[in-house]
């Protein structure tokens, strides 16, 4: 992650705001939008101590970098201290979820994953450095505010870190079309990681090769995947609900 | 839906020379692509004996219309039949499962919604005609040929067609964060439309209102909602989890 960050748009924004006001340098909104929405941000960004500046249209796109900003943008340093994938391997807890990305390169698709992600209390998402979107304002825009409070940690080798992500106790599990368990017949309890892969691809095989289960989503219709937020919405969810639920249980061992 | 659709990208273009290649009348392709998947479509372009023609990027772009085309890009003729309310509601069956799109304005997550409702086998999906973001090239580019063979009925009025859905026996469940019942509560079985609110706001009042019940997917993070198509994921995936696997039950009646 860079050392700066532009956020565009009510989610990221007001995330920012919530979580760490004082890395906002500066505020820029479009003074002709004033629905309930502007001004909650704009009290909320007075209370925070920051005053906006009102912008035009073209001024606000360009600074979006052509992120949908919704007449918002906000300049910002980095909220995030540094965080190493030893520092969540230390930190590893029965509770705890992980979520690898095998090189998703939409921005939009990276942002929408990551919001999904915090929003099932995933520890950390591990992604490949060189075979990624990077964080762009579009991703962050998508990502609404995920990454406030989400640790999203790049490493030079998926596949090395895998190992060691499974020498920590963690297993690995794989979201592949072709396998033969569903997802539901998995116990998806205790210390996890999920390893999905890129729009259209799958998981390459050096990452296939080192989860310790593959499995699908059993899908109904014609359509042969799901874009990638959706499935780690449903893979991390059918997670939090085994786990959360006391009655819920997987109807058999995959 | 209009008479013509320009459909691009590989997932829409594919899913059309398959399912409808009589309705397909012009094929561009960008010729400098000569990898494996440009490879596969246009043998499958060659079966269907439909004769693609080389096109510079410039042309690609605006053909698609600013989607992503990843050089393809298809001028269809319809290849749906006209669908109504009525049709839909005269074949419902105990396993029917409907998605009502309250006002989804982003044309990508409008895509993305119909993707993942196509592979969860939903029946129908109903949306208000003019508070809904069309099915421009863009969605469906993210329909990645969704809407081949899964109905997108555009209604006038959804609040009323929202009645007649009811009195075709059919239970409505509105996603709704404020929910005190979590979707898991509830049993999901037997004839079902989930509706879904627009980005950012949630379930219109008359929408809501006419719900026969209202669940919340339980977030577990700081972020407030999930990206519109992922929460449609997690809905409708946990609909099919307890109709199609027999020991899974809901864990007791929201």
């Amino acid at each position: 992650m860079s050392a700066r960050a532009v956020l565009a748009g009510f989610h990221a924004v007001t995330a920012r705001l919530r979580n760490a006001p004082q890395t906002v340098e500066a505020l820029y909104f479009d003074s002709g939008r004033r629905d309930g929405r502007m001004r909650q941000l704009l009290e909320r960004a007075q209370q925070a101590g920051v005053r906006p500046i009102s912008a035009e249209q073209a001024r606000l796109q360009s600074l979006a970098g052509g992120a949908r900003h919704q007449g918002v943008v906000a300049l910002c340093t980095a909220s995030q201290t540094p965080y190493t994938l030893d520092d969540v391997l230390d930190r590893i807890d029965q509770d705890s979820l992980l979520l690898l990305l095998d090189g998703i390169t939409d921005p939009r698709n990276l942002g929408a994953c990551l919001r999904t992600a915090e929003a099932a209390a995933v520890a950390a998402v591990v992604l490949p450095r060189d075979r990624s979107a990077s964080l762009s304002s579009e991703a962050l825009k998508a990502a609404s505010g995920a990454i406030e409070s989400l640790p999203v940690i790049a490493v030079v080798n998926l596949a090395r870190s895998m190992d060691e992500i499974k020498q920590a106790g963690v297993r690995i599990v794989g979201a592949d079309h072709a396998a033969p368990s569903s997802l539901y017949q998995l116990d998806l309890r205790g210390p996890l990681a999920w390893a999905l892969g890129a729009e259209g691809h799958g998981l390459r095989r050096l990452t296939r090769e080192r989860c310790d289960h593959l499995a699908s989503i059993p899908l109904a219709g014609q359509i042969e995947s799901l874009n990638v937020s959706v499935a780690a919405g449903v893979c991390l969810f059918e997670t939090r609900r085994q786990r959360d639920l006391p009655s819920a249980r997987p109807i058999g061992i995959g």
